[in-house]
C-alpha cells in the first residue's frame, strides 16, 4: 500500500486508525518563514471534531493538535512538521459485535479480502476520523495561501436544495447555524430535516459547494494533473464522496458551446464563468467553484440483515455515536483537502519558467 | 511541470503537441511475458482516430503508433514501451490566425499566463490529440487486464439522456452506430441531433458511462488513492470533461442509508449496487460504473468577440475541421484511462499482504 | 523541500530535530501479515543510542519507540505504521553559544541560508539523532526480509584497517566489542585508538562493510534505479558519509576484465565475487557486500576560529557529549538503511512479471 | 519495473534496447523560455559516440538525436521534451551467439531470472547505448545551468593516476586528447596503455573525477536526498561503475576532526575544501567535486568458459566491437548525470521559503 501521500512538493502522509493510540501525519515541503497562527489551526479542528452541535454524533474527541517538529518559535522552518491527535475517547468496547461481522456499505469487506486482517474497533483505517490529520495539515497550507479565499457550505441535504449560485449567497451565514448552508432560512429547514431522519434512526446524504476567491493565473500542471483533477481526487479521497464537478459540471452537458463560452473582458477576465476557473487544467484567474456528492451515512440505528465472515447471516442494528448526515462536519475537510491542492500547485508553479 | 506522467507502477508518461513532430509516451512498469496483440491495439487507435464517421471532425490522420522498445518477438520484456505516433497531418498554416488571439474556453490564455510562451498551433499540448498517447497505453492495459471487461458508451448527448441503466442495456450496440450509445433508437435520435447542431455551427456536450466487469476485490489503496478517487483524477484529465460521479453519484445524495445501503449476499456479493463495486477506496467484486461529464466543445462555426494578447477586443470564428460533439470519440479514451488505473492498481496490490 | 521520504513501495517519511519535542516517522506500504518481534526492534534501538559505551557520546536518551498505528494485535495491518521517539533529554542550553555561529563542517551555514532560518539546538535536523527514526523502521524493513541476513560492522578507524575480507571474519564478534569491528584483536586496538584521539578532544572516520546474505536473484530495478544506486544513495544520506563502494569498488579500476569478469559455475552461482552480488544493476544470488566511508565528526573539543551570522571571526569549542568517532554507533543505522532498499525491491519485483 | 525516471521536478523517463528500433526519452519539467543551442547537444553526442577514436569501440553510430515535442521556434514551452535517437546499425547477427549464453559479469543471467524473458541483442535495455538518452537531456540541464560550469575527465586507467587534485590541472587539456584527461603527458600514457591492452583482447577499468564550480548555496533537499547521495545514486546508476566518494571520501576517513574541517573565511566561504562544496546535503557554495569507479569492460576477445540457459558450460569469446576501456567515452555521461541532479535541485529549492 503506497497510498497514504497526498501531494508532490507540499505533502501531507498521514497515519493513524480510528481506535488506534493516536492520528497524526507528516507535511513535507511545507516553505519556510511562515509564522503560524496556532489558534487558527485549533479552529479548524473545532469545526471538524465530533459533538459540536445536536445534529452532528455525539462523540466526544478533544482533538487537539500537537506539533512535533519543524516549527520553531512559531515559524516553519522548511523541515518536515510532524504532529499527532491522541484518540482519547476511544472506547472499544463498542465495536466488539463488528468484530467478525461485514457491516453494509462499510469498508469492512474490503480490507479484510485485501489485507487478510483488519482492526476492526471503529472501522480502523476507514473511518473518517482520519481526516482530522487532514484538517490540520488544510489549516497550514490556508495560511501559505493567506491571500486566496477558500469557503466551503453545505449546498443540499436530501431533497431540500440551496437554488441561489454561489455568487448570490452570504457566506457569512456558514458559520452561524449548525448545518452550515450559506442560507438562513434553508438552515432551519435543513436542520429539522436532519433531526427528523435521526429521530427515525436513519441517515441522509448531501452536497457541498466549495468557492475559492483570488486565485492567481497559473495553477495546475497539465496534462494528467490538471487543477480540476487533482481537485476532483482530493475530494472523491473523502470518506463517503461519490461525485465532484466543478464549472458548469454535469449541468452543463446540456448547453450548447454558444452558450457556454466564457467571452473575455478586455483585462483577461470573462463575462461568465462557467469553466469554474480552470481552463485547460490551469487557473485563470476566475473564482474556482465546485460541488461535492455525498452518500447517507452507513451506519444506522435500524435492523439489517448482513453476513459474518463466515459468510453467515446475521442481523445488526448500529450502535453507538454516529453522524445522521456528514456533510455539516464535512465542511472543513473540503476546505482542508482543496488548500492542500493549491499550495501544491502554488510551489510546482514557481517552476515553470526559466 | 511535473504532471505528465500517470500511475505508481505502471506508469505512462506522454509528450507531443498537436501539431509538433509527433506525439508519444513510454509506458514504464508493464511487467513482462505479455504477448501483445496489435490488431487490438490498432483497433482502439482506429475507435479515437478523427474523419471515421460524419458526426466527428474530417480531419484525417492515419494515428497508428509505431513501438520502439520493450517488446522483443511480440512480448513484453518488462522494460519500458517507447512508441510514437506521428503528426502527418498538421496543416498549420490552419492556426496562423490565433497565433495572438486567446479563443475563449480554450487554455490558450492559461497556458500563455503559465509559461510566457504557447505553441498555438491547434492547441499545442491543450489539444485532445494528446489523448491518442492514452489509447495506445490503456490499449496494453487492457491486455495486461484480459480478465476484466471495461465498457464505454455515450449515456447523454445535449438534452437527449439514456434512461436505462448499465445492466439493462445491450452492449453490443454499441460500436454499431457512430455515437456510441448503447441503444439503437436512441442512436438514431442522437445522431441526427449532432447533425442539426453542427448545421448551425455549433457544438453540445453529453455524458459517457464506463462499466467495469469481472474486477477482483481488493483493487485500490487507501486513504488518498482510493480506487474511484484515482479513476475520478483519470476522467478529469481527459479535455473537456467537467465531472465524475460513481454508483449512486450525485443522485445518490437524495437517498436515506436505509435505502442506499447494499445489503450481503452470503457469498459476499450485495443485492444492490449503489456503491458502484467500491467500498472504502477498494473494488468489492461488484461491477465498477461511474459516469462522466463532458462540456460542448468551444471551438464554434459562429462569430464570437475574443480579445488577443494585447487586451484588444477581436472577432474570430473557428476554422478547420472541429467535432461538434465530443463524445463518440471520448469513448475509447475513457477505456483507456479505466484501463491504466486498474493495470497500475492491480500491481500495488501484489504488495497488500506478506 | 521534498526530501523526507525514502522508498517507492516500502516507504519511510520521517520528521524530527534533535532538540524539538520528538521524533518520529511513517513507514507507509509495509505489508500486511507481519507479526512483529517487539524486542528486536528494541534491541536495533539500543545498538544505536548514545550512551552505550566509554567510546561514544555519553548523552542519555532512552530512545524506545512507540507505535502508534498500522499494527494490531501484534501483527502490521498494511496501514501506515505511524511511530514517535520522545526526545526527552534536550538539554537546549547547551547549545545557545552557537545560535548566532556556524561551526566548521557542520550544516549551520547552509541551512540559514537555504531556508532563511534554523533550529539551532544540537543541529536540528540536520543532527544525526534522525537516524533513529531509520533504525526502527529498518528493525521492521529486516522482519519482512526473515530470509536475508544483513550484517554491519567497522571495517576501518582511522588509520586501522581490517586486512580480511567479508568471507573469512567472524560475524559473531561484532556486538561484542564496543567498536562493532568483526576481529577481535583489531577491536582492541581500534578501542585504545578511539579513546586517545578522544582524549585530545579530537574525532577520526572511519569505514563500515555491509554484508547481505541469502538474497534472491531479481532484487533492483533498472536503469536509473539500479540495486547499487539505491544503496549507494541509503548509505550516502547518512550523516558523515563521504563514499560508497560495492564488490570490487575503487580497487576493481586497476584491474583487467579477464581478472574482474566473474565466472559461473553450473548452476548460476560464480567462482568469484568482484560483482558484489549486482549485475546490471540487479541481484544475481550471490552475497552483497560494499563500503561506506564516513568523516570524522566534525565537532571537537578544541578551540578553533570560524564566523557568526554577521560574518564576524569568533572563536569558539565543541561542548557537550559528543562521539569521537561515528562509525560504533552507525552500524545498525547501516543495516537499517540496507534493510529498507531490500524491502521496497521485494516489493517492487513482485510486478516484475505477469 | 518503475525505475526508468530520474528527479523530482526535472525528471527524465527513458526508453530503449541497444538493438530495437530507438532509443529515446521525456524531459518533464523542463522551465519554458531556455532558447536551446542545438549546435551543443550535438557536441555533447558526439562526445560520447563510438567510433571517436582509435581506443574505443568502433561501432558507428551517428547519434543524432531528434526532438519531437516541447519546443517551439528553438525555445522551451515547459511542455514534455520527447526525443528520440534512431539505432541504424543493429547489426543483430552479431549477437545470436548470446541468445541462450549468459556472458560473465554482464546482466544477461540477471534480466534472465528476473523478467523471464530478454532481448538479447547486444545486451537489450542492459546495454550502456541507454546512455545516449542521458547526455540528450543532460546536454539540456546544463543550458538551463548556464551559469554553472560542470567538468568532468579522466584521472585514473588502472594503475595510472592522475597525482593532482582538480585545483592544480588544466581543463582545457580535457577534450584535446582522445583520453580526456586533463594532463598531457599523462594522456600520452594512458592512450598508450589502452592500445596495448585492447591489443591482448583485454579490458581495463578507471576512474573519472567531476568538478562543479560556480554553484550557488543552498541545493540539495535533507534529509536523504541530500545533494550528495543524489550524485551518488546518479553516478552508481551509469553502466559499469562501482564506487562514489565526494570531497575528502574514502582518503578522509584516515583524517582527524582537527585536519579535515574547513574553517570558514568571512565571507562564508572556507579556507579548504575537504567537505567537497556540500554540507548536510546542501551545497555551499564551494566546488563540488567527486571520483566515479568504473570496473573494465567485461567483453573482452579472450576464450572464456561460461554457461548457457540450460546450465551447460560452454566457451564463449566476445566478438564485435567493445570498448578497451569505457572511461573516455564515460565523461559525458558523468556530466550528463550531474547536470540533471543539479536542474532538479535547483527547482526545488524554489520552494524552499516562502
Amino acid at each position: 500500500m503506497a497510498g497514504n501521500t497526498f501531494g508532490t512538493l507540499f505533502k501531507l502522509t498521514t497515519f493513524g486508525e480510528s481506535h488506534g493510540e493516536a492520528l497524526g501525519g507528516i507535511i513535507d515541503g511545507c516553505p519556510a518563514g511562515i509564522r503560524l497562527d496556532f489558534d487558527a489551526i485549533e479552529n479548524e479542528m473545532q469545526r471538524r471534531k465530533p459533538g459540536q452541535s445536536a445534529i452532528v454524533t455525539q462523540r466526544k474527541e478533544p482533538d487537539s493538535v500537537r506539533f512535533l517538529s519543524g516549527i520553531f518559535e512559531g515559524v516553519t522552518t522548511g523541515t518536515p512538521i510532524g504532529f499527532v491527535i491522541e484518540n482519547t475517547n476511544q472506547k472499544s468496547k463498542d465495536y466488539s459485535h463488528i468484530k467478525d461481522t461485514y457491516r453494509p456499505s462499510h469498508a469492512d469487506y474490503t480490507y479484510d479480502k485485501k489485507y487478510g486482517i483488519r482492526d476492526y474497533r471503529g472501522g480502523g483505517r476507514s473511518s473518517a476520523r482520519e481526516t482530522a490529520s487532514r484538517v490540520a495539515a488544510g489549516a497550514i497550507a490556508k495560511q501559505m495561501l493567506s491571500s486566496m479565499k477558500i469557503t466551503a457550505y453545505v449546498s443540499g441535504v436530501g431533497e431540500l436544495q440551496l437554488q441561489k449560485s454561489y455568487a448570490e449567497l452570504d457566506f457569512s451565514e456558514i458559520e452561524k447555524n449548525p448545518v452550515r448552508t450559506a442560507d438562513a432560512p434553508m438552515a432551519k429547514e435543513m436542520e429539522a430535516y436532519i433531526k427528523a431522519i435521526k429521530k427515525q434512526g436513519d441517515t441522509i446524504g448531501g452536497t457541498i459547494t466549495c468557492v475559492i476567491e483570488n486565485v492567481p493565473v497559473g495553477l495546475g500542471e497539465p496534462v494528467f494533473d490538471k487543477l480540476h483533477a487533482q481537485l476532483g481526487k482530493a475530494m472523491l479521497s473523502i470518506n463517503a464522496v461519490k461525485g465532484f464537478e466543478y464549472g458548469s459540471g454535469f449541468a452543463g452537458t446540456r448547453l450548447r458551446g454558444s452558450e457556454h463560452n466564457d467571452i473575455f473582458n478586455a483585462d483577461g477576465t470573462t463575462k461568465t464563468n462557467h469553466s469554474g476557473g480552470v481552463q485547460g487544467g490551469i487557473s485563470n484567474g476566475e473564482t474556482i467553484y465546485f460541488d461535492i456528492a455525498f452518500k447517507p451515512v452507513a451506519t444506522i440505528m435500524q435492523k439489517q440483515n448482513t453476513i459474518n465472515s463466515e459468510g453467515e447471516t446475521v442481523e445488526m442494528q448500529g450502535k453507538g455515536r454516529h453522524d445522521p448526515c456528514v456533510v455539516p462536519r464535512a465542511v472543513p475537510i473540503v476546505e482542508a483537502m482543496a488548500a492542500l491542492v493549491l499550495a501544491d500547485f502554488t510551489l510546482l508553479n514557481r517552476s515553470s519558467k526559466l
